[in-house]
């Protein structure tokens, strides 16, 4: 029988945990800032969760969103739970830049470019860096 | 000016409306199950909304997941709000099959076969029809 992989008590690139849902780093040089909020509970569906656990999830989505925006300024935040891939719930919560290589499309869809690099990249990262500082208070903050 | 076109007070493809979100189909033969829960409120992000329309729109969200998957029996419901394109907060809710045209890339990822019709097309509309009409209800539902 096969493990799902995210049915884990302790993810490597963890940030915070609740009893609903833990928050990891999803990032990397295309996609700079990227955050998984992912459920405790192994379900396939949003729907498969009790709605007090649904409703955790979600305000935990919108906080990481909110503070994503405030620190990394992107030009939008994408949404998205798939989970075509691995039936158990989680959260994609992605900050585009018009100049990332995959815009206006998903991140799942073509490449138009190529990932900026250098200094654009460095300040992503570093600000990609603040806003994993913050988000132990700004996910408990959420919950209060 | 450009005129963004989900600031509508009727979509041609509408099917209920409140006054937080309107409900339209999104569906074609690729993706028989498609609904598109849209805020009346001309916003790029959800976090833009007031706490009380966001909430709104996510019940509304869930609503049609669950409906979705009662009559559709979809092997996965895939949920996004995206807006790279139109930068006005809508939500997709798919329903996804195993043998539908992109499974289990996003249905932005690359088409990977033919999508099946005949028979199962035509069941997969019939109840997608059915959905569609049991959304008055279940939206309306979902809000009291």
């Amino acid at each position: 029988m096969q493990q799902c992989e995210l049915c884990t008590e302790r993810h490597p690139r963890e940030i915070w945990r609740c009893p609903q849902a833990y928050v990891i780093d999803a990032s990397d040089d295309d996609v700079p800032g990227f955050i998984r909020v992912i459920s405790t509970h192994h379900v396939a569906e949003m729907t498969d969760l009790a709605e007090e656990d649904a409703r955790v999830i979600l305000r935990l989505v919108l906080a990481v969103e909110g503070a994503m925006r405030r620190i990394m300024q992107p030009d939008k935040v994408n949404l998205a739970s798939l989970g075509n891939m691995v039936p158990h719930v989680h959260w994609h919560v992605i900050a585009r830049y018009r100049d990332d290589a995959f815009f206006p499309n998903p991140i799942w869809g073509p490449r138009l470019r190529a990932s900026p690099g250098g200094d654009v990249l460095a300040q992503r990262r570093a600000r990609f860096r603040e806003l994993i500082a913050s988000l132990p208070e700004v996910c408990t903050g959420a919950l209060q």
